[in-house]
Protein backbone atom coordinates (compact mmCIF):
# COMPACT_ATOMS: atom_id res chain seq x y z
CA UNK A 1 0.00 0.00 0.00
CA UNK A 2 1.50 3.26 -0.88
CA UNK A 3 1.28 6.25 1.37
CA UNK A 4 -0.93 9.16 0.97
CA UNK A 5 0.77 12.05 0.64
CA UNK A 6 -0.90 14.79 2.77
CA UNK A 7 -2.94 17.57 0.30
CA UNK A 8 -0.92 20.20 1.43
CA UNK A 9 1.78 19.04 -0.19
CA UNK A 10 0.61 18.21 -3.37
CA UNK A 11 -1.14 21.36 -4.07
CA UNK A 12 2.87 23.29 -3.22
CA UNK A 13 4.49 20.90 -5.12
CA UNK A 14 6.43 19.73 -2.60
CA UNK A 15 8.25 16.16 -1.12
CA UNK A 16 6.77 15.03 2.73
CA UNK A 17 9.25 16.84 4.73
CA UNK A 18 11.45 14.45 6.99
CA UNK A 19 10.47 14.44 10.67
CA UNK A 20 13.30 17.12 11.41
CA UNK A 21 11.85 18.88 8.15
CA UNK A 22 8.20 19.05 10.22
CA UNK A 23 10.06 20.26 13.45
CA UNK A 24 12.06 22.64 11.66
CA UNK A 25 9.06 23.80 9.53
CA UNK A 26 6.70 23.64 12.38
CA UNK A 27 4.74 27.40 13.08
CA UNK A 28 5.29 29.21 16.55
CA UNK A 29 1.51 28.04 17.21
CA UNK A 30 2.42 24.66 16.74
CA UNK A 31 4.37 24.81 19.92
CA UNK A 32 2.99 25.16 23.46
CA UNK A 33 4.86 26.23 27.03
CA UNK A 34 5.64 23.69 29.69
CA UNK A 35 3.59 25.03 32.27
CA UNK A 36 5.49 25.51 35.77
CA UNK A 37 2.68 24.01 37.98
CA UNK A 38 2.22 21.00 36.20
CA UNK A 39 6.15 20.42 36.03
CA UNK A 40 7.95 18.15 38.37
CA UNK A 41 12.13 18.25 38.84
CA UNK A 42 13.53 15.38 41.08
CA UNK A 43 17.59 15.48 41.78
CA UNK A 44 18.76 12.46 41.84
CA UNK A 45 22.39 12.47 42.65
CA UNK A 46 24.29 15.21 39.97
CA UNK A 47 21.10 14.32 37.83
CA UNK A 48 18.02 15.87 37.58
CA UNK A 49 14.77 14.48 36.20
CA UNK A 50 12.01 16.46 34.89
CA UNK A 51 8.80 15.35 34.96
CA UNK A 52 5.30 16.73 33.06
CA UNK A 53 1.98 16.20 34.90
CA UNK A 54 -1.39 15.29 33.34
CA UNK A 55 -3.74 16.83 34.99
CA UNK A 56 -6.66 16.48 31.98
CA UNK A 57 -6.03 12.79 32.59
CA UNK A 58 -5.57 12.18 36.23
CA UNK A 59 -6.65 15.64 37.75
CA UNK A 60 -7.22 14.30 41.80
CA UNK A 61 -3.84 12.34 42.00
CA UNK A 62 -1.98 15.26 40.09
CA UNK A 63 -3.26 17.45 42.80
CA UNK A 64 -2.22 14.86 45.35
CA UNK A 65 1.33 14.34 43.86
CA UNK A 66 1.35 18.54 43.65
CA UNK A 67 0.64 18.60 47.80
CA UNK A 68 3.39 15.60 48.29
CA UNK A 69 5.75 17.46 46.65
CA UNK A 70 4.75 20.83 48.01
CA UNK A 71 5.45 19.34 51.63
CA UNK A 72 9.05 17.91 50.96
CA UNK A 73 7.08 14.04 51.21
CA UNK A 74 9.59 12.90 48.86
CA UNK A 75 13.03 14.43 49.70
CA UNK A 76 15.47 12.13 51.04
CA UNK A 77 13.00 9.25 50.43
CA UNK A 78 14.62 6.65 47.77
CA UNK A 79 14.57 4.52 44.45
CA UNK A 80 13.62 1.17 46.06
CA UNK A 81 13.34 -0.99 42.73
CA UNK A 82 14.56 -1.06 39.36
CA UNK A 83 13.44 -3.96 37.26
CA UNK A 84 14.56 -4.44 34.17
CA UNK A 85 12.81 -3.89 30.82
CA UNK A 86 10.03 -2.87 33.31
CA UNK A 87 10.07 -0.33 35.63
CA UNK A 88 11.93 2.03 38.01
CA UNK A 89 10.02 3.15 40.80
CA UNK A 90 10.27 5.43 44.32
CA UNK A 91 8.72 6.30 47.47
CA UNK A 92 9.01 5.45 51.46
CA UNK A 93 10.67 2.18 52.03
CA UNK A 94 8.96 2.05 55.19
CA UNK A 95 5.47 2.86 53.68
CA UNK A 96 4.02 -0.53 55.00
CA UNK A 97 5.22 -0.41 58.61
CA UNK A 98 2.81 1.98 60.31
CA UNK A 99 5.11 2.21 63.16
CA UNK A 100 8.28 3.65 60.72
CA UNK A 101 6.08 5.28 57.64
CA UNK A 102 6.68 8.93 56.79
CA UNK A 103 3.79 11.22 57.27
CA UNK A 104 1.61 11.88 53.99
CA UNK A 105 -0.22 14.88 53.84
CA UNK A 106 -2.84 13.29 51.48
CA UNK A 107 -5.64 10.42 52.35
CA UNK A 108 -4.06 7.06 52.18
CA UNK A 109 -6.65 6.33 49.64
CA UNK A 110 -8.03 7.62 46.65
CA UNK A 111 -10.59 6.79 43.74
CA UNK A 112 -8.49 5.49 40.33
CA UNK A 113 -8.23 7.73 37.98
CA UNK A 114 -7.27 4.65 35.49
CA UNK A 115 -9.40 6.37 32.26
CA UNK A 116 -12.04 9.45 31.66
CA UNK A 117 -14.90 9.75 29.67
CA UNK A 118 -14.17 9.91 25.86
CA UNK A 119 -16.93 12.63 25.41
CA UNK A 120 -15.59 15.89 26.11
CA UNK A 121 -11.57 14.92 25.78
CA UNK A 122 -9.88 16.75 23.43
CA UNK A 123 -7.95 13.25 21.75
CA UNK A 124 -6.27 13.28 18.63
CA UNK A 125 -6.26 10.06 17.13
CA UNK A 126 -2.96 8.68 14.85
CA UNK A 127 -3.15 5.89 12.68
CA UNK A 128 -3.96 2.37 13.73
CA UNK A 129 -4.30 -0.42 13.99
CA UNK A 130 -3.61 -0.89 17.61
CA UNK A 131 -4.19 -3.74 19.25
CA UNK A 132 -5.48 -2.46 22.47
CA UNK A 133 -8.37 0.15 21.03
CA UNK A 134 -7.58 3.40 19.20
CA UNK A 135 -4.38 5.27 19.21
CA UNK A 136 -3.52 8.62 19.83
CA UNK A 137 -2.86 12.10 22.06
CA UNK A 138 -4.42 14.11 24.61
CA UNK A 139 -2.21 17.23 25.12
CA UNK A 140 1.22 15.39 24.33
CA UNK A 141 0.44 12.29 26.21
CA UNK A 142 -0.08 8.97 24.33
CA UNK A 143 -3.16 7.99 25.16
CA UNK A 144 -5.80 5.30 24.01
CA UNK A 145 -9.63 5.31 23.50
CA UNK A 146 -11.79 2.43 23.27
CA UNK A 147 -15.51 1.68 25.12
CA UNK A 148 -16.28 5.70 25.81
CA UNK A 149 -13.26 6.03 27.90
CA UNK A 150 -9.55 7.83 27.24
CA UNK A 151 -6.52 6.41 29.47
CA UNK A 152 -2.89 7.53 29.12
CA UNK A 153 -0.71 4.22 28.19
CA UNK A 154 2.18 2.72 29.37
CA UNK A 155 4.91 4.28 27.20
CA UNK A 156 8.51 4.14 28.01
CA UNK A 157 9.13 7.29 30.37
CA UNK A 158 5.15 7.30 31.68
CA UNK A 159 4.81 8.33 35.03
CA UNK A 160 2.53 5.97 36.55
CA UNK A 161 1.07 5.76 40.83
CA UNK A 162 1.99 2.42 42.55
CA UNK A 163 -0.70 0.40 44.12
CA UNK A 164 -0.88 -2.24 46.21
CA UNK A 165 -4.02 -4.99 45.55
CA UNK A 166 -7.04 -2.28 46.04
CA UNK A 167 -7.99 0.05 43.39
CA UNK A 168 -7.86 2.67 45.57
CA UNK A 169 -4.49 2.00 47.24
CA UNK A 170 -2.39 4.45 45.06
CA UNK A 171 -2.38 7.92 46.17
CA UNK A 172 0.45 9.48 44.30
CA UNK A 173 3.69 8.46 47.02
CA UNK A 174 4.72 5.54 45.32
CA UNK A 175 5.85 6.60 41.80
CA UNK A 176 7.33 4.53 39.13
CA UNK A 177 8.27 5.13 35.40
CA UNK A 178 8.54 2.75 32.32
CA UNK A 179 11.68 1.82 31.19
CA UNK A 180 11.51 -0.76 29.21
CA UNK A 181 8.97 -2.04 26.39
CA UNK A 182 5.44 -0.53 26.86
CA UNK A 183 3.64 -2.80 29.66
CA UNK A 184 0.50 -1.95 28.03
CA UNK A 185 -1.28 -4.71 30.34
CA UNK A 186 -0.56 -2.18 33.19
CA UNK A 187 -3.10 0.60 31.30
CA UNK A 188 -6.26 0.39 33.18
CA UNK A 189 -5.00 -0.82 36.16
CA UNK A 190 -2.51 1.74 37.36
CA UNK A 191 -3.31 5.49 37.29
CA UNK A 192 -0.73 7.86 35.05
CA UNK A 193 -0.03 11.26 36.10
CA UNK A 194 2.80 12.40 33.95
CA UNK A 195 5.87 11.48 31.83
CA UNK A 196 9.50 11.88 31.69
CA UNK A 197 10.82 15.25 30.00
CA UNK A 198 14.04 15.10 30.19
CA UNK A 199 16.70 12.71 32.37
CA UNK A 200 15.21 8.98 31.70
CA UNK A 201 18.44 8.22 31.21
CA UNK A 202 19.11 8.44 34.73
CA UNK A 203 16.65 6.19 35.94
CA UNK A 204 16.95 4.10 32.93
CA UNK A 205 20.95 2.62 34.12
CA UNK A 206 20.21 2.17 37.27
CA UNK A 207 21.50 -0.80 38.75
CA UNK A 208 18.79 -3.58 38.33
CA UNK A 209 17.56 -4.73 41.67
CA UNK A 210 18.62 -8.17 42.61
CA UNK A 211 15.24 -9.17 44.44
CA UNK A 212 11.75 -10.03 44.11
CA UNK A 213 10.12 -7.53 41.23
CA UNK A 214 13.60 -6.05 40.77
CA UNK A 215 13.47 -4.61 44.38
CA UNK A 216 16.77 -3.74 45.96
CA UNK A 217 17.66 -6.13 48.65
CA UNK A 218 19.48 -3.97 50.97
CA UNK A 219 19.11 -0.38 52.73
CA UNK A 220 22.39 0.18 51.04
CA UNK A 221 21.96 -0.44 47.05
CA UNK A 222 18.66 2.23 47.52
CA UNK A 223 18.97 5.74 45.23
CA UNK A 224 18.43 8.46 47.28
CA UNK A 225 16.36 11.26 45.98
CA UNK A 226 17.49 14.69 47.13
CA UNK A 227 14.37 16.54 46.47
CA UNK A 228 11.42 16.83 44.19
CA UNK A 229 10.70 20.21 43.44
CA UNK A 230 6.80 21.79 41.58
CA UNK A 231 8.36 23.34 38.78
CA UNK A 232 6.67 26.68 40.20
CA UNK A 233 9.28 26.86 43.17
CA UNK A 234 12.02 26.55 41.13
CA UNK A 235 13.40 30.15 40.37
CA UNK A 236 12.63 30.95 36.60
CA UNK A 237 16.43 30.95 35.43
CA UNK A 238 16.55 26.56 36.49
CA UNK A 239 13.74 26.16 34.79
CA UNK A 240 14.09 23.87 31.79
CA UNK A 241 13.91 25.90 29.10
CA UNK A 242 11.81 23.98 26.52
CA UNK A 243 8.40 23.94 24.34
CA UNK A 244 6.63 20.99 23.92
CA UNK A 245 5.07 20.39 20.05
CA UNK A 246 1.12 20.95 20.04
CA UNK A 247 -0.20 17.33 19.63
CA UNK A 248 -3.42 18.85 17.99
CA UNK A 249 -1.07 20.27 15.52
CA UNK A 250 -0.91 20.32 11.72
CA UNK A 251 2.87 19.76 12.53
CA UNK A 252 2.13 16.78 14.67
CA UNK A 253 0.16 15.40 12.44
CA UNK A 254 3.26 15.53 9.38
CA UNK A 255 5.70 14.59 12.00
CA UNK A 256 3.84 10.92 12.50
CA UNK A 257 3.42 10.64 8.90
CA UNK A 258 6.93 11.28 8.31
CA UNK A 259 8.17 8.65 11.56
CA UNK A 260 6.00 6.23 10.11
CA UNK A 261 8.25 7.04 6.35
CA UNK A 262 11.62 6.97 7.72
CA UNK A 263 13.07 6.46 3.98
CA UNK A 264 12.38 10.02 3.94
CA UNK A 265 15.11 10.26 7.01
CA UNK A 266 18.24 8.85 4.66
CA UNK A 267 19.94 5.54 6.31
CA UNK A 268 16.39 3.57 5.49
CA UNK A 269 16.21 1.46 2.58
CA UNK A 270 12.34 0.22 3.83
CA UNK A 271 9.46 1.99 5.84
CA UNK A 272 7.25 0.47 7.54
CA UNK A 273 4.43 2.97 6.85
CA UNK A 274 3.25 2.84 10.66
CA UNK A 275 4.47 3.32 13.80
CA UNK A 276 3.63 2.48 16.95
CA UNK A 277 2.21 5.33 19.61
CA UNK A 278 4.75 4.38 21.95
CA UNK A 279 7.49 5.29 19.54
CA UNK A 280 5.99 8.16 19.10
CA UNK A 281 8.44 10.76 20.71
CA UNK A 282 6.48 14.06 21.22
CA UNK A 283 9.34 16.85 19.62
CA UNK A 284 10.84 19.03 22.20
CA UNK A 285 12.82 22.39 21.23
CA UNK A 286 14.95 24.79 23.27
CA UNK A 287 13.80 28.24 24.23
CA UNK A 288 15.28 31.50 25.13
CA UNK A 289 15.08 31.76 28.73
CA UNK A 290 12.36 34.29 29.29
CA UNK B 1 -15.25 -9.28 23.06
CA UNK B 2 -15.33 -11.62 25.40
CA UNK B 3 -12.25 -13.88 24.91
CA UNK B 4 -12.80 -17.59 23.85
CA UNK B 5 -11.82 -20.24 26.26
CA UNK B 6 -9.83 -22.85 24.63
CA UNK B 7 -11.54 -26.10 23.75
CA UNK B 8 -9.62 -28.38 25.66
CA UNK B 9 -10.22 -26.29 28.74
CA UNK B 10 -14.26 -26.39 28.95
CA UNK B 11 -14.25 -29.97 28.10
CA UNK B 12 -11.82 -30.48 30.58
CA UNK B 13 -14.10 -28.30 33.45
CA UNK B 14 -11.03 -26.45 33.97
CA UNK B 15 -10.71 -22.77 34.41
CA UNK B 16 -8.09 -21.07 31.52
CA UNK B 17 -4.95 -21.21 33.00
CA UNK B 18 -2.62 -17.64 34.59
CA UNK B 19 0.50 -17.49 32.54
CA UNK B 20 2.91 -19.14 35.68
CA UNK B 21 0.03 -22.04 35.69
CA UNK B 22 0.48 -22.76 31.66
CA UNK B 23 4.39 -23.22 32.40
CA UNK B 24 4.16 -25.04 35.73
CA UNK B 25 1.35 -27.57 33.16
CA UNK B 26 3.68 -27.65 30.33
CA UNK B 27 4.71 -31.00 28.91
CA UNK B 28 8.14 -32.38 28.27
CA UNK B 29 7.42 -31.95 24.35
CA UNK B 30 7.00 -28.09 24.56
CA UNK B 31 10.61 -27.52 26.12
CA UNK B 32 13.62 -27.58 23.41
CA UNK B 33 17.49 -27.37 24.69
CA UNK B 34 19.24 -24.38 24.43
CA UNK B 35 21.76 -25.45 21.36
CA UNK B 36 25.51 -24.63 21.90
CA UNK B 37 26.18 -24.34 18.55
CA UNK B 38 23.11 -21.55 18.23
CA UNK B 39 24.69 -19.79 21.84
CA UNK B 40 26.92 -16.99 22.49
CA UNK B 41 28.68 -16.35 25.71
CA UNK B 42 30.12 -12.48 26.25
CA UNK B 43 32.05 -11.65 29.49
CA UNK B 44 31.88 -7.98 30.26
CA UNK B 45 33.37 -7.21 33.75
CA UNK B 46 31.79 -9.74 35.92
CA UNK B 47 28.64 -10.54 34.14
CA UNK B 48 27.84 -13.01 31.36
CA UNK B 49 25.32 -12.14 29.14
CA UNK B 50 23.90 -14.93 26.89
CA UNK B 51 22.37 -14.93 23.61
CA UNK B 52 20.86 -17.62 21.49
CA UNK B 53 21.55 -16.94 17.28
CA UNK B 54 18.83 -17.42 14.64
CA UNK B 55 20.19 -19.41 11.87
CA UNK B 56 16.50 -19.96 10.40
CA UNK B 57 16.13 -16.33 10.26
CA UNK B 58 19.67 -15.28 8.82
CA UNK B 59 21.67 -18.22 7.85
CA UNK B 60 25.00 -16.53 6.95
CA UNK B 61 25.41 -13.60 9.06
CA UNK B 62 24.80 -16.21 11.87
CA UNK B 63 27.76 -17.91 10.07
CA UNK B 64 29.66 -14.98 9.55
CA UNK B 65 29.12 -14.40 13.52
CA UNK B 66 30.08 -17.47 14.71
CA UNK B 67 33.67 -17.41 12.33
CA UNK B 68 34.32 -13.94 14.03
CA UNK B 69 33.32 -15.07 17.26
CA UNK B 70 36.09 -17.59 16.98
CA UNK B 71 39.08 -16.12 15.82
CA UNK B 72 38.59 -13.87 18.73
CA UNK B 73 37.45 -10.94 16.67
CA UNK B 74 35.34 -9.21 19.85
CA UNK B 75 37.72 -10.29 22.58
CA UNK B 76 39.17 -6.92 24.16
CA UNK B 77 37.16 -5.19 22.28
CA UNK B 78 34.57 -2.46 23.55
CA UNK B 79 30.78 -1.43 23.75
CA UNK B 80 31.10 1.92 22.16
CA UNK B 81 27.14 3.35 21.88
CA UNK B 82 24.65 3.07 24.71
CA UNK B 83 21.42 5.17 23.54
CA UNK B 84 18.64 5.54 26.22
CA UNK B 85 15.44 3.75 24.68
CA UNK B 86 17.17 2.50 21.85
CA UNK B 87 20.43 -0.09 21.39
CA UNK B 88 23.64 -1.03 23.20
CA UNK B 89 26.33 -1.32 20.35
CA UNK B 90 29.67 -2.84 20.05
CA UNK B 91 32.19 -3.83 18.04
CA UNK B 92 35.93 -2.39 16.88
CA UNK B 93 36.51 1.23 17.76
CA UNK B 94 38.77 1.84 14.87
CA UNK B 95 36.50 -0.47 12.26
CA UNK B 96 36.49 3.02 10.14
CA UNK B 97 40.06 3.71 10.04
CA UNK B 98 41.76 0.87 7.81
CA UNK B 99 45.45 1.34 9.49
CA UNK B 100 44.25 0.84 12.88
CA UNK B 101 41.07 -2.10 11.91
CA UNK B 102 41.01 -4.80 13.52
CA UNK B 103 41.52 -8.00 11.20
CA UNK B 104 38.46 -9.72 9.73
CA UNK B 105 38.20 -13.54 8.99
CA UNK B 106 34.82 -12.56 7.21
CA UNK B 107 34.68 -10.52 4.11
CA UNK B 108 33.18 -6.85 4.16
CA UNK B 109 30.09 -7.04 2.67
CA UNK B 110 27.03 -9.73 3.44
CA UNK B 111 24.26 -9.74 0.85
CA UNK B 112 21.49 -8.42 3.85
CA UNK B 113 19.33 -10.88 5.38
CA UNK B 114 16.31 -8.25 6.18
CA UNK B 115 13.53 -10.87 5.65
CA UNK B 116 12.93 -14.68 4.56
CA UNK B 117 10.64 -15.94 2.11
CA UNK B 118 7.44 -17.27 3.99
CA UNK B 119 6.81 -20.09 2.16
CA UNK B 120 8.95 -22.70 3.98
CA UNK B 121 9.16 -20.70 6.91
CA UNK B 122 7.47 -22.55 9.81
CA UNK B 123 5.66 -19.63 11.58
CA UNK B 124 3.18 -19.60 14.51
CA UNK B 125 1.27 -16.94 14.46
CA UNK B 126 0.12 -14.79 17.52
CA UNK B 127 -3.07 -13.25 17.50
CA UNK B 128 -2.98 -8.85 16.23
CA UNK B 129 -3.72 -7.07 14.72
CA UNK B 130 -0.18 -5.22 14.52
CA UNK B 131 0.47 -2.41 12.40
CA UNK B 132 3.89 -3.92 10.85
CA UNK B 133 1.43 -7.31 9.86
CA UNK B 134 0.79 -10.58 10.95
CA UNK B 135 2.76 -10.67 14.03
CA UNK B 136 4.29 -14.26 15.38
CA UNK B 137 7.03 -16.51 16.03
CA UNK B 138 9.97 -18.63 14.46
CA UNK B 139 11.28 -21.31 16.75
CA UNK B 140 11.21 -18.80 19.69
CA UNK B 141 12.15 -15.98 18.07
CA UNK B 142 9.13 -12.89 17.32
CA UNK B 143 8.66 -12.09 13.97
CA UNK B 144 6.24 -10.71 11.68
CA UNK B 145 5.01 -11.93 8.15
CA UNK B 146 3.64 -9.75 5.33
CA UNK B 147 4.06 -9.97 1.47
CA UNK B 148 5.08 -13.22 0.98
CA UNK B 149 8.06 -12.63 3.68
CA UNK B 150 8.98 -13.09 7.08
CA UNK B 151 11.34 -11.19 9.09
CA UNK B 152 12.42 -11.17 12.61
CA UNK B 153 11.14 -8.47 14.97
CA UNK B 154 13.16 -5.83 16.72
CA UNK B 155 11.67 -6.48 20.35
CA UNK B 156 13.94 -5.65 23.59
CA UNK B 157 16.70 -7.83 23.39
CA UNK B 158 17.10 -8.28 19.79
CA UNK B 159 20.61 -8.82 18.61
CA UNK B 160 20.82 -6.73 15.72
CA UNK B 161 23.65 -6.14 12.93
CA UNK B 162 25.11 -2.95 12.65
CA UNK B 163 25.49 -0.97 8.92
CA UNK B 164 26.67 1.66 7.53
CA UNK B 165 24.77 3.18 4.64
CA UNK B 166 25.30 0.17 2.06
CA UNK B 167 22.21 -2.88 3.05
CA UNK B 168 25.53 -5.15 2.72
CA UNK B 169 27.55 -3.39 4.94
CA UNK B 170 26.64 -5.19 7.83
CA UNK B 171 29.34 -8.51 8.01
CA UNK B 172 28.40 -8.97 11.97
CA UNK B 173 31.54 -7.34 12.71
CA UNK B 174 29.39 -4.61 14.40
CA UNK B 175 26.42 -5.98 17.11
CA UNK B 176 23.87 -3.96 19.14
CA UNK B 177 20.91 -5.07 21.23
CA UNK B 178 17.33 -3.34 21.59
CA UNK B 179 17.34 -2.11 25.13
CA UNK B 180 13.96 -0.20 24.44
CA UNK B 181 10.44 0.35 23.47
CA UNK B 182 10.63 -1.68 20.31
CA UNK B 183 12.13 0.06 17.27
CA UNK B 184 9.98 -1.65 15.05
CA UNK B 185 11.01 0.71 11.73
CA UNK B 186 14.58 -1.05 12.41
CA UNK B 187 12.95 -4.01 10.86
CA UNK B 188 13.61 -4.94 7.05
CA UNK B 189 16.79 -2.19 7.27
CA UNK B 190 18.92 -4.39 9.53
CA UNK B 191 19.71 -8.27 10.00
CA UNK B 192 18.50 -9.57 13.28
CA UNK B 193 20.81 -12.55 14.51
CA UNK B 194 19.56 -13.61 17.32
CA UNK B 195 18.32 -12.56 20.89
CA UNK B 196 19.69 -12.39 24.59
CA UNK B 197 18.58 -15.15 26.69
CA UNK B 198 20.25 -13.80 29.97
CA UNK B 199 21.91 -11.19 31.15
CA UNK B 200 20.26 -7.98 29.16
CA UNK B 201 20.86 -6.05 32.42
CA UNK B 202 23.96 -6.01 32.24
CA UNK B 203 24.07 -4.13 29.10
CA UNK B 204 20.85 -2.01 29.73
CA UNK B 205 22.11 -0.45 32.77
CA UNK B 206 25.26 0.89 31.12
CA UNK B 207 26.00 4.65 31.39
CA UNK B 208 24.35 6.29 28.48
CA UNK B 209 26.27 7.96 25.82
CA UNK B 210 26.51 11.84 25.74
CA UNK B 211 27.99 11.48 22.06
CA UNK B 212 25.99 11.64 18.78
CA UNK B 213 23.38 8.57 18.62
CA UNK B 214 24.77 7.47 21.88
CA UNK B 215 28.63 7.06 21.18
CA UNK B 216 30.82 7.49 24.00
CA UNK B 217 32.73 10.60 23.78
CA UNK B 218 35.56 9.31 25.25
CA UNK B 219 37.86 6.17 24.72
CA UNK B 220 37.65 5.97 28.36
CA UNK B 221 34.12 5.14 28.66
CA UNK B 222 34.18 2.67 26.39
CA UNK B 223 33.07 -0.59 28.12
CA UNK B 224 35.55 -3.62 27.82
CA UNK B 225 34.26 -6.95 26.24
CA UNK B 226 36.53 -9.79 27.96
CA UNK B 227 35.58 -12.09 25.40
CA UNK B 228 32.74 -14.05 23.31
CA UNK B 229 32.71 -17.42 23.39
CA UNK B 230 30.56 -19.65 21.10
CA UNK B 231 27.96 -22.40 23.16
CA UNK B 232 30.20 -25.04 21.50
CA UNK B 233 33.31 -23.92 23.07
CA UNK B 234 32.53 -23.62 26.46
CA UNK B 235 32.94 -26.59 28.86
CA UNK B 236 29.44 -28.21 29.48
CA UNK B 237 29.23 -27.56 33.04
CA UNK B 238 29.75 -24.06 32.36
CA UNK B 239 27.01 -23.77 29.80
CA UNK B 240 23.19 -21.96 31.19
CA UNK B 241 21.17 -24.88 32.41
CA UNK B 242 18.40 -23.83 30.41
CA UNK B 243 15.42 -24.64 27.92
CA UNK B 244 13.14 -22.70 26.15
CA UNK B 245 9.16 -23.16 25.27
CA UNK B 246 8.60 -24.36 21.99
CA UNK B 247 6.70 -21.18 20.27
CA UNK B 248 5.28 -23.64 17.94
CA UNK B 249 3.51 -25.61 21.15
CA UNK B 250 -0.41 -25.42 22.37
CA UNK B 251 1.34 -24.73 26.14
CA UNK B 252 3.16 -21.40 24.10
CA UNK B 253 -0.28 -20.51 22.24
CA UNK B 254 -2.42 -21.34 26.01
CA UNK B 255 0.74 -18.91 27.45
CA UNK B 256 0.32 -15.39 25.24
CA UNK B 257 -3.26 -15.99 25.50
CA UNK B 258 -2.97 -15.86 29.27
CA UNK B 259 -0.54 -13.14 29.20
CA UNK B 260 -3.54 -11.39 27.60
CA UNK B 261 -5.70 -12.01 30.12
CA UNK B 262 -3.30 -11.14 33.37
CA UNK B 263 -6.84 -10.82 35.58
CA UNK B 264 -5.47 -14.29 35.88
CA UNK B 265 -2.66 -13.53 37.44
CA UNK B 266 -4.07 -12.05 40.29
CA UNK B 267 -3.93 -8.19 41.33
CA UNK B 268 -4.91 -6.75 37.54
CA UNK B 269 -8.28 -5.42 37.97
CA UNK B 270 -8.81 -5.18 33.96
CA UNK B 271 -7.57 -6.96 31.46
CA UNK B 272 -6.75 -5.87 27.88
CA UNK B 273 -7.77 -9.19 26.07
CA UNK B 274 -4.78 -8.72 23.95
CA UNK B 275 -0.95 -8.93 23.92
CA UNK B 276 1.61 -6.77 21.82
CA UNK B 277 4.07 -9.61 20.40
CA UNK B 278 7.39 -7.44 22.10
CA UNK B 279 5.69 -8.17 25.01
CA UNK B 280 5.48 -12.17 24.86
CA UNK B 281 8.70 -13.62 25.99
CA UNK B 282 9.33 -16.67 25.71
CA UNK B 283 9.23 -18.83 28.44
CA UNK B 284 12.26 -20.35 30.04
CA UNK B 285 13.41 -23.06 32.53
CA UNK B 286 16.00 -24.50 34.81
CA UNK B 287 16.44 -27.83 33.86
CA UNK B 288 19.39 -30.41 35.50
CA UNK B 289 22.58 -30.17 34.39
CA UNK B 290 23.90 -32.96 32.10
Amino acid sequence: MKALIPLACLLAGFAPLSSQGVIDAAPPEAWRPLLPENTLYMDVGESTVVFELAPALAPNTVRNIRTLVREGFFDGLSINRVQDNYVVQWGDPDAEDPAKMRKQGVPATLAPEFGIPAAGTAFTPIPGPDGFGEPGFVNGFAATRKDGAVWATHCYGALGVGRAEDADSGNGSELYVVIGHAPRHLDRNVTIAGRVISGTETLSSLKRGTGTLGFYETAAERVPITRIRLGSDVPVDQRLPIEIMRTDSASFRDYVDARAHRTRDGWFLHEAGFIDICNVRVPQRARARP
